[in-house]
């Protein structure tokens, strides 16, 4: 990504903006960033102007500044079609258009998160709209349906985030998830099979290199990748260390099943977030290369594990806190037991205070849904591959360098703890139990918080139980209890 | 390091300079690197105002735009010594001077190479005299009596950096490279063995992260480690892909012995480099991970092999001309003669073009030397390991999870080639022999371009033979014949 970073710099001409506020900071990373993602861009354009066109569809790029730029000319002189200039406005309603699922692997690390955000254009959603407004696949956010399947945190990476979503199609034939122009009548115009558009391909063309669709799925049209979502399953990578890598996975064991996880989650009340109950499918530890482990004695620190959890739903940070306390087990600092303990919300209604586990090493690796006909295209896969070899060979050889140099100095056997680098914060020099330390504010105190400043109401309920909803109570009011009120299925970190 | 980045200008608060000059993104991304490298001084500073001081010796912190800060009062109250203020100049004279050796590592990606520059300050010599200079260790530059052992380029990172200089002692009492002021007479100050300077950790605390003094040695005053160093030994990591390792090995030997290796260097004739002839001792091709290797079949693209070389001295890029050419050995683009081939310059005098290997994976390992005694601070080490571990900690994360994307997509089969990113340029579509290739200046072409412009002088010699030399004829001339000319020792790449 350094490389990246000191081709793009060098490249881009933009004017620099000049501040001198305390934020500029945040503003000058941005900008870098912006300009990576903007060479990325032109490249990807330029290898298509080599290569043969995609009859008649043209990207058309926009600068970091939004304006729109004409693409250069076709060097065969073939037929462009629209060139989508401001000059004419594209007629959205002429075309069909299609419910499909797109599935998509980023790495998160030079992004401040999935989900867009007020204050930086620098995340994943945001360049997924540029691209598809660009490409005049949709013609705004608000109108294109669009759900996704999950929400990475700042610094998370995915390997299948899924979305659905509206796009412009070519099946005037109609088909699966497609929905005619109105003005079009289906048995007048009865053509002859046409291909669709070549939805990756159109995408993956504009957007830059650590953002790529894998492939694309039709979709029924009440289909949601929101809540058909089947299953997510996350990973977290990290070293041996001095870790006792056995007893991480007998205790990551404990997690599976339906629970209460409101001592391994941050609690997100304020959005609605009133239920923590959650059900785990699998959770394991397992070393990244399947060769027989040596006896402990003879363990490499710098060997890596993957800790692998399945579940149908997850709470805000939940993987994070979850992964947080099996690093303290692993450290022999708590035992397996301790993840009982909080899960037992009667005991334990109020989470003790704790760091959860940094973000780069996890990946949103699977989004599992039935029902849909994942379509790849062979080349995109290349290019998508390609693109990642390339960005192995630079960290795997940069960490082998460094790991040329730790052997060096190690042989005077010093202590290898690279597992202590995974935990947010300082680390303390005296190890406090959990359970021993401060608790964080409980459930119901929370609630109670947000019904004083009217975001949450309370109300009796017909068995005389309470019950709390948010905002104003609506006229037909729908009562639920609060330990029924279904989990916000956006599932996030 | 992006985490480094991302935390670096997070907490600086200096004013961002404005331009809008073409060459401001160079600008852009050196000022982020003086954030990064400040916050990693500023931190080392702090980390050691918690723990013990070393005696009245105070680092003085110098803020990016140049301004002193004096140090923060230490909590214990102690006597504090001199605190470097501008008011109090600091009376050298007064001290005896040492001449040491210093061994040196440091990561070279974040830096535009390890030698000085004047459109630059991002060097790693540029932060080594930064570090001196701030501790007082040296007066200046010029009078310190400094060499280095090897110059390395940019992107180049080294375990054993060597350096010969003239420090600040304690050691009135004299000792192995020391000098007494001129105004202390060295029987009537016995004093009592006091501890030399620690001069390890007072650079250290004030050197960014990513430079370490690893040890320093005492010298006798003729001792320079640029032309005293015994051997040079480099290290280039790369990746198996679809390369035939055991071909390179082979081809690896080849290179051993005592060759003409102009046409596997950049030539320097114009900073006087005019003999070509150099030593390898060993040269060898290995995999990091010594497990019996598997059949070819089963070979993990993926596995990383270091290409090791040793030799007296090196020219300007001529390890990673050599790594090009077992690339192309390894991709069986070429026979492993074609090292004999290249060797031979009476057949061979001009150097066909092709790219060198790329900059990232090559570390200069070890330099050698004979008569020094290295003292090595075991907390110093400490530190250097645990922030090696930090780094290899975030960089060998990122490495699997990219890895288990590329095996997630990688299901199909596809082509690995991971090996093609350490080339130079662009790959081209069809391959063109090395001898088939056009060919480089002649060193005799270089040489008469070079007199032709008066930095060089032919004249004849007393044998009849032609002799060139550097610069106008100086009144008493020292013969040389081209063939003896002996080479610039100050090996680079």
């Amino acid at each position: 990504m350094i490389t990246l970073l000191i081709k793009a710099t060098r490249q881009s001409k933009d004017k620099l903006f000049c501040r001198l506020q305390s934020n500029m900071s945040e503003e000058l990373l941005q900008r870098v960033r912006d300009l990576e993602g903007e060479v990325g861009r032109l490249k990807a354009q330029l290898r298509e102007k080599v290569k043969e066109g995609t009859g008649g569809e043209m990207a058309v790029s926009t600068n970091s500044d939004g304006k729109k730029d004409t693409s250069k000319p076709d060097a065969g002189g073939r037929k462009k079609g629209k060139r989508g200039s401001r000059d004419r406005p594209f007629d959205f309603s002429a075309h069909p258009r299609r419910h499909v699922a797109l599935r998509l692997a980023y790495l998160g690390w030079a992004y401040q998160g999935f989900a867009v955000q007020e204050n930086t254009d620098s995340t994943v959603e945001a360049r997924l709209f540029e691209a598809l407004l660009k490409t005049r696949l949709i013609q705004d956010r608000q109108s294109s349906n669009y759900h996704r399947c999950g929400r990475t945190d700042k610094g998370v990476s995915a390997f299948s985030q899924v979305m659905s979503i509206d796009l412009r199609s070519t099946q005037f034939c109609g088909g699966l998830g497609v929905t005619l122009p109105s003005n079009v009548d289906a048995d007048v115009k009865n053509e002859v099979d046409v291909a669709e558009l070549p939805y990756v391909k159109m995408l993956n063309r504009v957007l830059p290199q650590d953002i790529r669709i894998l492939d694309w799925s039709p979709a029924p049209q009440g289909f949601s990748a929101r809540f058909d979502c089947q299953s997510r399953t996350y990973r977290y990578y990290f070293p041996r260390g001095a870790l006792d890598v056995t007893l991480m996975a007998e205790a990551a064991k404990r997690y599976e099943g339906t629970h209460d996880f409101r001592n391994l989650c941050k609690m997100d009340v304020g959005n609605g977030v009133l239920q923590f109950q959650r059900t785990i499918l699998s959770a394991t530890v397992q070393p990244v290369h399947k060769t027989p482990p040596p006896a402990p004695t003879t363990a490499d620190p710098y060997d890596l594990y993957i800790f692998e959890i399945k579940g149908l739903a997850f709470l805000y940070h939940q993987v994070r806190c979850i992964m947080a306390v099996l690093l303290l087990i692993g450290q022999k600092l708590e035992p397996p037991e301790i993840v009982d303990q909080l899960l037992d919300v009667k005991t334990n209604p109020r989470k003790p205070q704790y760091s959860m586990a940094v973000d780069f090493p996890l990946v949103l690796f699977d989004c599992h849904f039935e029902g849909l006909s994942w379509r790849r295209e062979a080349e995109e896969v290349e290019h998508a591959l390609a693109t990642l070899q390339h960005h192995w060979t630079q960290t795997a050889v940069k960490t082998q360098v460094i790991h040329g140099m730790i052997q060096g100095l190690d042989s005077t056997g010093g202590t290898s703890s690279p597992h202590c680098w995974l935990m947010e914060g300082t680390k303390q020099r005296t190890y406090r139990p959990l359970l021993e330390r401060p608790r964080c504010e409980s459930l119901e105190s929370r609630i109670e918080h947000f019904v004083k400043r009217g975001r949450l109401e309370r109300e009796e309920g017909e068995n005389g139980g309470e019950t709390v909803h948010k905002g104003k109570r609506p006229k037909h009011s729908h009562h639920t209890s609060i330990s029924s009120v279904l989990p916000d299925v956006s599932p996030s970190f």
